[in-house]
Order: C-alpha cells, then sequence, then structure tokens
C-alpha cells in the first residue's frame, strides 16, 4: 500500500489572464453523464439523463430532485448544466477548474458549496465535489465517477431514516456527512501505516525507510489541506442566511462538524508522530554508527600495539654486535614471554572496554507499539 | 509502569454513510448496568434498575435523581433510556459512538456534556463520560464500570458538604469536578517518570531510552487532546444560557476551570521537558562518540609510528653490501637508542594528547534533577 | 533554471529624514512611458501620449480610460502624472520609492492600490504595480516595460468578456486578477524545480544540493512575502467604502481572493517539502557516513588482527636458542598452519560483519516522486 | 549559584474528589502568624496579632488596614480569618492548596487576587502571594515568612511618597508592584549566568555545561509560567469593575503593567539565547570531533603508507635464489634510498593536507560576550 | 563591523520597592543640555538652554517649540523641567529609567510617546527617545547627545517642505519618522553581513563562523525587540482620541506605519536567512568530516592489507625445515609476483573507489549569492 497521494495537478490549470468565468475544460477529463434522483415521502424516480432538455421537466415534480454530473470533459453539457440551474459562471469556472480550496458562497437564491473526498485505493487521491442547493433540488458534480456517496442513495432507495421525508437541504447536509465520513477508513489505514513504520523505524530502518515516512507526512500534509477548510464550510452552513437549512438540518450539522474537528485533531497527532518517527530513526542510525566505531575501536586498540610490539621484536639489532643489542631474542623464556606479555596487553585492554561499557552492544530500541495509542 | 496509553480505537467507529442517528453498538463493548441515586436535603434512596420501567416512578419523587448507566453493549437499554429521557438521537450516538471530543451542546431543556477521564493504572486509559443534565436529574453514560466518581456518591451518602442540600447543576459540577482532580495524580505520575527518565538519559542511556521518552511524548499528547477541549466545556458551562446552573455553581465552576487552565499548563511544560530530554540524549551520545574516537586516535597516533619504525629497523638490507646500509643494527647502543627513541616519541604525544585536553575524559553530566523542578 | 530571486534593492532607498512626499528617482530606472486605452461598449482609442498635456483632454471621452505608465526614471514626468490626477504627495511617494508592501489606501475620492507581480524568466524577480482607481479612470505604474497584463490588454482590444461593457472598477479588478494569475505558472514552476531537487537529493546530493535547496526556500520566502500582503489588498477592497466596486466586480474579487488563499496554500505546502529536503539530505549523508565507515571497520578489522600474527612469526626469536623460541617456524606444517589460520579468523569476521548486516550496502531511497504529489 | 528552581511540589496537593472548599493543610506547612498594620495620614499602627479576635475592633479605625498572614500550616486560624473578612471557601481553598495560577477574581465587595513572586537565593524559587481588597483593608498571605515587602513596609513607616495619604487600593497596587519589582534582580543573575554560561560553551565545554543550560532554560521556564498570568492579572485590575480603583492608582498599575511586559520579553530573549547556546554547543562538539578525526588520519595517513613500504623490504625472498629477488637490498644506496623515499612521502602529504587546510587547527570560537548584549 | 549590540544595561536600573515616580539617575549618564527651537510659519528662534527659568517665557511666543533635553545625568534639571511642562512623575520616571519599552500614554492634555532609535557605529546600538506633545509645544529627552533628528532641524532651518507651516503635531510625526528611517541603513547594513557570512559558511566556515553568525541572530532580535512595539506606537497615533493630530498628520502617520511594518518584514527575513545559514554551515562541517574521513578509509584500506601481504612474506618460517615452508621466497619470480599482485590490489581498490565515487573531493557548495536576494 502505499499512503501517497497519486500525482496530481495541484494547481489549477488557468489560462493566465483568460476571461473570468471561462470554463477551461482539461482535454483529459472524462465524459460527463448525468443522473437524477427524485424523491418525496412517497415515491422515488431515478434515472440517467441523455437530453438535457429533459431536466426541466423533472425538477418540481417531486418535492427534491438530486441532480448528479460525474466528469467535466464536456463543454457543452457543462454550460448548458449552468443555463438551465441559473448557475453563476464564476461558480461554474469553479466547478470545472479543479481543485478548488472547500468553500461555501451564496449566489442569488442558491448556495454554493465546494468540498472535497478523500480516497484510498492504490494511493491517497482527492476529489472536489461541487454542491448546489436550491429550494427543491441537489446539484452536484464530480471529476469522475465513482464516489462515497453511494450510502445515501442506498437510503434514499430504500427510504431508511428521514431523508425521504426531508427537504433538499437534508440531503445537501447526507452528502456533506457522507463525504466526511470518508476520511475515517483513510485516517484508519494511515494509523495502521504509522505504527508499520514505527515497527520498521526501530528495528531494520535503511534509507527507504526516511523516504517513506516523508511520504506519509506529505500524505498527511495533502489531507490536512483537504480537511481544514471544511470545518469553515460546516460552520458556514449552520451560520448561512438565506434560510435553506432547517433547524433539524442545523443540528445535523452541528453533529458534523464535530467530525470534522475529530478528523483535523487525528490528522495533527498522526503528523507529530511522523515528526517524532523521524527523531527515532536519527537516533537508531546514530547508535549504529556508534557500534560501528566501537567495533572498529576496540579491534585496532587491541591489536596496534601488539602489533608494534612484534614488530619490535621483528627488528634486525645485530645480537653480535652487542651484548644490549636484543638480549631477548636468544632467551630460553623470550618467546613465551613475549606471547605472555601480549595476552595480557589483550586481556587488559578488553577489561578496560569492559569498564567503559563498550562490550555490550546496545540492545534494539524495546518499543511495543502494540501498547501505543495511534 | 509504562506511561503509555493503553491501545484504543482512538476513531469511532464509524460505518461509512450511515444514518444518522444510528447506535453502532461496538460488539465488544461490556454490558449495560443502570444504578439510579436519588437524593434530598432529608433522604437518599440508591438501587440498581433491572427493569428501566421503574425509572419513570422514581425521578420526581426526590430533589435531585442521579442514573448513571456503564457500560455500553446493550442496544435495548441504550434505547429505550433515550426514549425515557427524551434524549436527540444524535446525542445518544456521541454517547455510543466513542470517543467523542470532549463539547456541550444544548437539546431543547437540557444539556448534554461530553467529557472524558483519564486513569492509570497499568497504562494510561481515558475513558468517555457522557452527562445530560435536566431541571432535576442527571443522567451519565461511562464506557466501562469503575471511575473516579466514588468521592461524589461518598459525599452524596454520608450528606457531607453542601451536595445534597443542592440541585441537579451541583451534582454535574461535582461529576465534572471529580473528572477532572483524575487528571491530577496521572500529571504526578508523569512528573516521576520524566524524572526517572533524566537520570536516565544523562547517566546510562541507551536506543530504549529514547523509546521511553517518546512513549511518554506520546502519552502527554494524548493527555493534551484530553484536555484541552474540556477548558472550552467548563467555559461554556460558566456562559449556558438555558438557566441551570445557579450563581453559586458557576463560582463553583469557575474554580473547576481554574484547575483545568492548570492542568494545561503543566502538560505544556511536561512536553517541553521531554522534548529537552531528547536534546540531552543527543548530547550524551555525541560525547560517546566522541569519547570512542579519541580513545582510538590516542591509541592509533601513538602506535602507528612506533609501528612504522620498528618496520624501519625489521628490514633486510643488507649491511654488508655497503656501511650505509643500516649501520645502525650493528651498532652498541643501537637497540638502546631505538627503544629510547620510540619511549620519546611515546611521550611527546601523551603530552600532546594531555595538551589537547584529551586525556581527561570527560566526566557524566552532572544534573542533581533532586534539585529541579518538574 | 535558477529560482532564485534577482538581487534587487529590498529596502527602498530613502534618505533618511527627507522631507516626506519627496520622490527619490532611482538613477537606474528606466525613462518613463506613458500608454493610454479608453474605451466604451462602442470603441477603443489606443496610443502612446508624449505629451502629457494632452491627457485631461482624452479623459472623460470615454467611459473608461487606462493610463499606464512604465518606467519610474523621470522625475518630471511622475510629477506632472501626480498633478493631473490630483495623486497625493505620499502615494506618489510610494509609487516611486519601490519596494513597498502590497496595500489598498484610500485617498479622497479614489483608491490607491499596491501590488505586486511575479516573474520567472532567468530569475524570480517581482515588480511592483501601483494603482490608481477613480470614478472612470486607472492609472497604473510599472517599475519597468513588460509585464502579465497583455492579456486584459486583448480583451480590451478584442471585446472579450464583459470588459469593455463594464466600468474602470471592473478594469482594475481584471488587472489585480491578471496580476495574481501570474504566480500561478511561477509555482508551477517552483513545483518542477522541488521535484528535480527531491531526486537529486536522494541520490547523487552533493554540497551544491543544500545552497539549492536553501535558495528554493529563499525564493519561496519571497514568493510568500509578495503574497500574503496581497490577501489583505483583495479583502479591503471587497470591503472598500467608497462605492466604487458594483456589487458584480466585487463577486469576482471574491473569486480573486480565493485564487490568492489557494497561491498561499500552496506556496506554505511548498516552503514545507523544502524544509522535508533538507532532512532527507541529512539522512543520506549520514547514511553515506555510515558507508564508508562501516568500509574502513571491515578492512581494518580483518587485517590489522592478521597483520599481527604475520608480525608475531616475523619476529626473530632465536630458535636456536630454547626449543621453545618459536617453534612453529621448523614445523613441517607451520606456514600452511598459519595462513590457514589466517584465513579462518578473515572468514569468521566475514561472518560476524554479515550477522551484524554491514555487508549490504543500505540500498538508495527509493522515492517514486512519479507518484508524490506536488 | 544555581539558577534551577527548587523541587517543590508544582501541582496543588488535592485529595481527587474532595468536598469543594476544604482546606487541605499541607503537613509540611509553617505555622501561621499574622501582623497588622493600620495607618492614616496621621499614624500608624503596627502589631502582631495573637488572638485573631481583636481583628474587628482594630479594622476601621484607621483609613487602612494591612492585615499580612505568614505560613499556610494553621487550619483554625486560616478558616476564622475567612470567617472574619467574609471571604468566599472557595477564595480560602485556592489560597492554602498552592501553587494557584495568578488571576484575579471578584468575590462580591472584595477582590481577590493570587500573584506569585520570584526568589533566587540558592536556587529561584517563587511563593504564592493571596492578596484579598475591600474598601478599606487588604488581606495577604504568603506561604513563608520572608519577602519582598519590606520596601513597602518603609514607605508605611516613613511615610514617603503618597502611600500614607493613599487608600487601600493604593496599597494593593504597591504590594503588587513590589512583587512585580521582585523579578528584575532574578533576571539580571539570569543574565550573568547565561553569559557565564556562553564562555563556557565556546571555550571548555563538556556535557555538564548541556545540563547547566537545560537548568538555566528549565529556570526560564518557570519564570515564564510564573509571569505570564500576572499579565492578565494587572490589566483585569487595570478594568476591574467594582470601583475599588481609583484613576490615580490605576495610572500606577498602567506603569505596573509595563513593568510586566518588559519582564515578559526579557525571559523571552532569555529563552532564545538559551537555546541558541545549545546550537554553540553542538558545534563546538563537532569541531572538536573534526579535530580529533583529523589528526587521526593525518597521522595514520602518513605513516601507514610509510609503514607498508618498511614491511616490503623486510620481506624475506631470497636475494640468491634470483637476481630479481630484491635486489634493493644489496644496493650501495639501498637504505638511504628507502629512507629518502619514504621523507619524501611524508613531505607531500603533509603538502595535501596544509592544502586541504587541515594543518591549522580551527580556532576557538572568538565571541567576545563582553560586546554582547544580554 | 561588529554587528553585535553594544552591551547596555537591558533591564532598567530599579531599586526594589522604590517609591513609584522617584527618578533613579544613573551615576554614569551624561549631564543635561537643554536646547530650543521655536518656530512658525514666519521665524525661528534657536538657542541652548542654561537657566531652565527661561523656558516658560519661551514656550507660546512661536505657534510651535520643540525643547529638547540631552543627557539624562542632572536630577534638578529633570524635576524642574516635569514641573515646567507639568509631566505625571511616572512618565518622567519612564524617561529617566532607561530602556522603556516603547509606548504611547495619555496624561492629561499631552501625549506620551516613548520609542527608540538605532545606530550602528561601531557596534548595534539602541537608544530611547522619549517625547511630550502638547497643543504647541514638543518636548523630547535623549539619553545621549548624538542622534539621528538633524534632518528634521535642517528642514525647520532651511523651511523645507510643510513643516515650518504645520503644527506640533506635525512636528512630533516628523521626529518619529526620522527615528523610524533610521532602521533603514542598520538593515542595509545587516543585509550586507548577512550576504559575508554566507560567503564564509559556504567556503571556509571555522567555529568563530557560527559565532558571528549567532552575533547577527542577537543583534536581529534586538532590533525586532525594539521595532516590534514601534508599530503599536504608530498605530496607537493614528488612533489617540485627544485630538491633537490633524487628519493630514494622521495621513503621514499611516505612511510611517508602513515603514515600520516593511522594517519588521525584513528583520524577520533576516532572521530567517541567519537561521539557515546555521544549517548551511552544519551541511559544510558534515561535508568536511565525511571527506577527512573517506581519506583516513581510502588510505587505510588499501595500505592495511597491502601491509599484511608485507608482513606474510616477512614471516620466518625456516624454509629449509620443509618445501610446503614459504617456498615463494626462493622463487625467480617470487619478489616481482609479490609486487604486482600487490600494485594489482591496490588499482582494484582505488576502481572500487571510483565506483563509490569516493575519489572525486565534494565541490565546494555553489551559491552565487550576487543573485540572491537579501
Amino acid at each position: 500500500m502505499k499512503l501517497v497521494r497519486r500525482r496530481t495537478r495541484k494547481i489549477p490549470r488557468r489560462t493566465v489572464g483568460a476571461v473570468p468565468g471561462t470554463l477551461q475544460i482539461d482535454p483529459e477529463a472524462p465524459p460527463t453523464t448525468v443522473r437524477v434522483m427524485a424523491y418525496g415521502p412517497d415515491g422515488l424516480e431515478e434515472r440517467d439523463i441523455d437530453d438535457l432538455e429533459d431536466l426541466p421537466g423533472i425538477i418540481g415534480l417531486n418535492p427534491v430532485t438530486w441532480v448528479n454530473v460525474d466528469g467535466l470533459g464536456d463543454r457543452n453539457t457543462l454550460t448548458r448544466m449552468g443555463e438551465l440551474f441559473n448557475v453563476h459562471p464564476l461558480a461554474l469556472e469553479n466547478v470545472v477548474n479543479v481543485p478548488q480550496r472547500s468553500k461555501v458562497e451564496e449566489y442569488g437564491e442558491h448556495l454554493f458549496v465546494v468540498t472535497r473526498m478523500a480516497f484510498l485505493e492504490e494511493h491517497l487521491d482527492t476529489e472536489q465535489v461541487s454542491l448546489f442547493l436550491g429550494k427543491n433540488f441537489v446539484l452536484t458534480f464530480q471529476e469522475r465517477a465513482g464516489d462515497c456517496l453511494d450510502p445515501v442513495r442506498d437510503r434514499i432507495r430504500k427510504g431508511m431514516g428521514r431523508i425521504r421525508k426531508a427537504g433538499a437541504d437534508y440531503l445537501a447536509y447526507a452528502l456533506l456527512d457522507a463525504v466526511i465520513d470518508g476520511y475515517f477508513p483513510v485516517l484508519e489505514r494511515y494509523g495502521e501505516h504509522l505504527q508499520e513504520l514505527e515497527e520498521l523505524v526501530t528495528s531494520t530502518p535503511d534509507s527507504s525507510t526516511v523516504a517513506r515516512v516523508n511520504a506519509a507526512k506529505r500524505g498527511l500534509l495533502s489531507l490536512r489541506r483537504a480537511i481544514w477548510p471544511q470545518r469553515e464550510v460546516t460552520n458556514a452552513l449552520m451560520r448561512e442566511d438565506l434560510g435553506l437549512f432547517s433547524d433539524v438540518t442545523r443540528l445535523h450539522l452541528r453533529d458534523c462538524y464535530d467530525h470534522v474537528v475529530q478528523i483535523i485533531d487525528t490528522v495533527e497527532t498522526y503528523r507529530e508522530i511522523a515528526s517524532g518517527l523521524l527523531d527515532i530513526y536519527q537516533t537508531t542510525i546514530s547508535n549504529r554508527m556508534n557500534e560501528v566505531m566501537k567495533v572498529l575501536t576496540i579491534i585496532a586498540t587491541i591489536f596496534i600495539p601488539l602489533g608494534f610490539l612484534a614488530g619490535v621484536w621483528g627488528m634486525n639489532f645485530n645480537t653480535e654486535a652487542s651484548r644490549w643489542n636484543m638480549p631477548e631474542l636468544n632467551w630460553t623464556w623470550g618467546y613465551r614471554s613475549a606471547l605472555i606479555l601480549m595476552a595480557t596487553i589483550a586481556v587488559v585492554m578488553l577489561l578496560f572496554f569492559r569498564r567503559k561499557g563498550w562490550l555490550g552492544s546496545s540492545p534494539p530500541a524495546e518499543v511495543s507499539p502494540s501498547e501505543e495509542e495511534r
């Protein structure tokens, strides 16, 4: 599993100085499909829309109509959608020129909300969801097909909870709540990943470990950038002035706000933990270097003096030129004395190192992460 | 003692996109038991409730009724409790889907408070306490049996202080105060633990020390996350608008707020101290590496040149081929001169190292933590 | 490409204690040229102005007049411009004594806006644009010829969008928007540059890499200083009190504000990434040092003991003086045994090192930046 | 001098869940003594109070009465004091359960102020001063006898300044001002201490230096925690609503507030300086390690190759078996050539090292702290 | 040039608990001189005042009177000045007990402003300027003779600008502006100094470099402490309530405020740059250590194995005792084979090192600071 964000164009594609309100269609964007769910306490109509001109006939027939648009590749469809729902050109530009920062804006009688889903399939990925909320409709735009909104669709289809009885504002809340809930499994995966990294970093770290910790940090940074503005979004919705949200829905939004704060809390904690991992890594590396140095020092410190002694008795001073010239070479006990002296020196050195505490190699760090909180 | 938080599921268990207000019972949650203390200045009735339908008959008989629910494992009981006390489904969801961030919310006529107890038995652990305050009752939910509220129970039983004469608001305050007070012994343990770690880090640190310091840092991070929102909670209670709190109780809440601020202060100080320990650790390690290097350098620097000299006089140039070929080998004083020269070089080297200050090994850091403030 | 800011005099040239309102012309400033675009829904007049006294005759003939001044080297022209447009001396001083921090100030009936363009040709460079907005004119001053405003000119010339139909306030917005948009390509280049640096830092970093990372950090710091105050500028314009901005233009300013926030977000993220690169660099360097040490230790630890043994058997103890003096020299298997012993020691050492995991050189960090988000 | 805080129980002694308002007397607290100064423009009465029941008779006789209580060890005296002055039980609990955070609270008609004195005798120490201000009295509680309030007593006794003419509010201000002023000599000592540490850290640092810098940092952290809340206290007093403070005294409080801000400024600067010292220490240590490595490298790099050469000519190839076998051993110039070659190699190496700049040992850091600002 | 602050007593000289409003004359303070400039549109009178009693006769004769007092050593003069201008004792104490934090305070009808000049002659130094502004006079106190206000004096003398026509408020502004402008040349010097340090740090850093960078950091810290409160001062003046400042002067104050913000910006940037220099230093040092280690490793790794081989063939095994004992010594090609083997090993090692990239010494960091922005 790679918990890094898939490479996406994080800076919106803008032609410098383009006319404001221009739709800058990404040529790689998938084609646009439109699907409608219109429902009320008594019924549900769900179908794909091939001809946009059918839309006006559908809206208003049911208490709530949810029009979902997947794929931002078809300029004509998008422009026509904008006209049908009376969307301001600047808002439509924000829908298309992804990514935008999450935000809430009022345009006349409807509310424009930009939010962001987080996925973790093979990579971390985020996708912009733009939502227009009117009196009796919700209009959503997504970058690609596939989303985390299926539970909401199920609840509508099966009439679970109060969604079928409530208005468009409750649908908007339910969609936002589903988007926010989608961050929890992502966080859970990051929690597990950090635990793996911690075990790695204290046992067998190599230089790729740092790269992985950094990748995790960067992924968390992405998450942070995605979730922070959503706090403001939820807060703004609770306080909006257009009167679109009922008191009951506001109560639910308060709950949703709590979830966002909880996600932010967790992301910040994970970021601190990831930073701590780098400290542990540095320590592990220092300890290893230390151990390498100790081995070198022990070996060199024992054998260099001994080698010197052997060198002395390997000198060729002429024992016959003087009786003071290396007489030990001719002693009966000479060689044995030399060996015993050398052994004594080695033992003394070893005792010195033991006293220094260098002989016991430092044990691996004993963190039992199973007892750690994530 | 391990001052690390027990591994708990820090992210609430949520089925993505579940219907809001759904109780997601943790299959491992302990079964639910209900206990009532109903009291007034004149009397006290305390008993376990087996049949929830007895409850309505008890409430209102005494000026104050405290219903305590331990264990979140029994969906029926919890749901029925919610109905009996007219608890909003979203609030009940917050009770069950632990952990929630500490907060205060108004629901109609009663106040919903989420707070968090800290324990330190074998591990650091925290547990959510959810509290509903009505006109004449307090309803508390705890994750498990066992809490830090026994002193409050004792005061009710023995009629100590003003608790029996005061209303439900004072009971709510007393419970909150007991929860907050429970952080002080935890902090005291952390203070002692940091002192132990400091002694360790300046005397015989190994790589497990860093892991322990990090564990302490993480535990403090958990405490911080638990206590910070409680500040807001206490503050919000002092300022609540429902008129549930009397002026006297508000005065007590101000005191409680001071305790929270004091705990926050201490946690932040401990976090700074823990970070400082890592600096000291790095320094201790650097000093050790330095000492290792010095020993290597002293030994190598003395004996490598001497070894070279011995090597020179061990060369086999033919002294008979020329009178310039190693004539010293045949000198009467040759060997003795060589040895004296070597000894002289060694002494000069040692003097050089003493002048450099390398011979005195650096003493261990002298912190006398007994004089340090925690 | 060098993503460092060209050396410019960042502190405005001020004669200490000069009379406030004095124009302190930089002797190296390019000469001043004036160009006018006067337009309305029905027409466009565009021409260079050689004689400033023509200006009063032009303004007012068309609904909107844009007077652009390039080059701040000509005191007379600038002073005369100030008189013609009734510019306050302090404002004019701010125009000339570049660089000034971006800001909005009201002077009587017109608005004075200081903003800052960012370029990235060979180096990162920024240039001050000063803008005066009156009822029916916009007056801009630039440090040098050449800017990022050509798209606006094109839109005026070709009548694209609503610019020809809108008033001077919309022109001011359009210019500001073009200035802000000019940061996006700069950011994109920095994104690519950071990616290159990341590849470098994990593969073949040398000391120039740190210098380059630092240069990028400093460039980002410049960008940050340039863009932060623009947030305040955009915000102040949305809230200005003179009534110069229409509601429609304010809506567009809100969009512009979003872009500024997005740029700030990205700059902050890049700064975090750049700081992370220095961590990776440190790690790479540590790993290399470690590897160097390992090679030294392996070689020294194997051959120093072996060299000692060879030295022992190279001693000249007289085998004839005693049968205990180095008898092995005369053994039939002496030499072969010695070689076998040495080989055995070497093999044992190698096994020890393999067990320590020192023999496998640590692989280069495996970041696959193609999967990273920028 | 040890600039570390004496080990005190930093977390107030609390029996978990005790009845709020309970006095938890520290068994080690010194006994309680009470002393009264009652004065007005015309006279002064100063005496120890042995029987608390005398107190009511004294208060009111003079315009201002200052009752000072030293030592918090006597429950009865403290309780009776509380009753006599109508002190709220929660306030009295705050007086006794030290340490409390500095704060201002209104209780009915009088003001309760908690502040904190800083001492530096052998160790840094702080002591809580609790102050009650009524219409015509000031009541102070101190943990121990001995304080920094003698200058105020002198001024009262000698009638210096306006203190005898002013009311109880001015006395309260004067006491607070004396407490604040007591921080300046402490800061001065820290300034000198940091200067000593800086000299140490750049000249002969050892591992105890880091411990001392850390102790200083921790002491400054204590000071910071003690002084920060006092800013709020002074501010709150300037803005209090009970009308206890006259305009003149408020002017003096403004002055007092300035002193607090100045102390905070200095503490923050000292903290930055102390952090900088750790950087310098790290650098000094790195430089030393570098120097050690250089000596090792120079010696080893010169003598290991020379030793190798000596070893070559010490080989025992039989010169008689072939004329190609070590013929140089028999050359007339053999030995001399060998020595000359070795000397040449050594000189070349030395030149190489000089070119690398390794021979000049790096000079000690030249900070002339006498020119530094503290 | 030393860009460190001259050692000054940064904590004001206070006798603990002194009577508030006491002038604590520094015995080393220079004697006090008084000089008056009284002027209006029509005339200027400028002279030294020897007898303070002349002052009342001068004030009021001209529209504006500026009384400047240099030197704070003469208690009588200062006290008398205070009486003449009706200065509050607390304000006068702030004038004398330098240094005070910059601030604005209202005392009855006049405004008391404390500000701070920055000088950079041999050292960085700051000096307090205290300014009283009344209806028709400005009274300034400086610690020493010599200031940066001469340009203002010149403008008054020569009647440049509007100063002679404007009131005392404009004079106060002009003085403040001159004080603020005095920071720009100081900053410019710091900019150059940082550039020098950057060149040093990437080319030939030694341990004194860190000390110099730290000195620069500390100097910038001093500047920061001096300039930050001036922002508040300028802001407070723009908003003061006494009506002393005319609208025109407020416009000029807005300009002055911009300069302060610009200085703050630059100081913060310089502080970041200085911190970055320490990173570069650490890197340079690490690289050097790395290079030292590489040289040691290359030499040792090549020659230790060769030395071992030489040692083997220097062993004295008796070739005559067995034909297996060192037969190579008697081979015709023995010596030549040995030398060739050794050379081969050396070459193989060198190839190994080249492949590792250790042979090319890392080039010095290539920052071309001439292209950097300051």
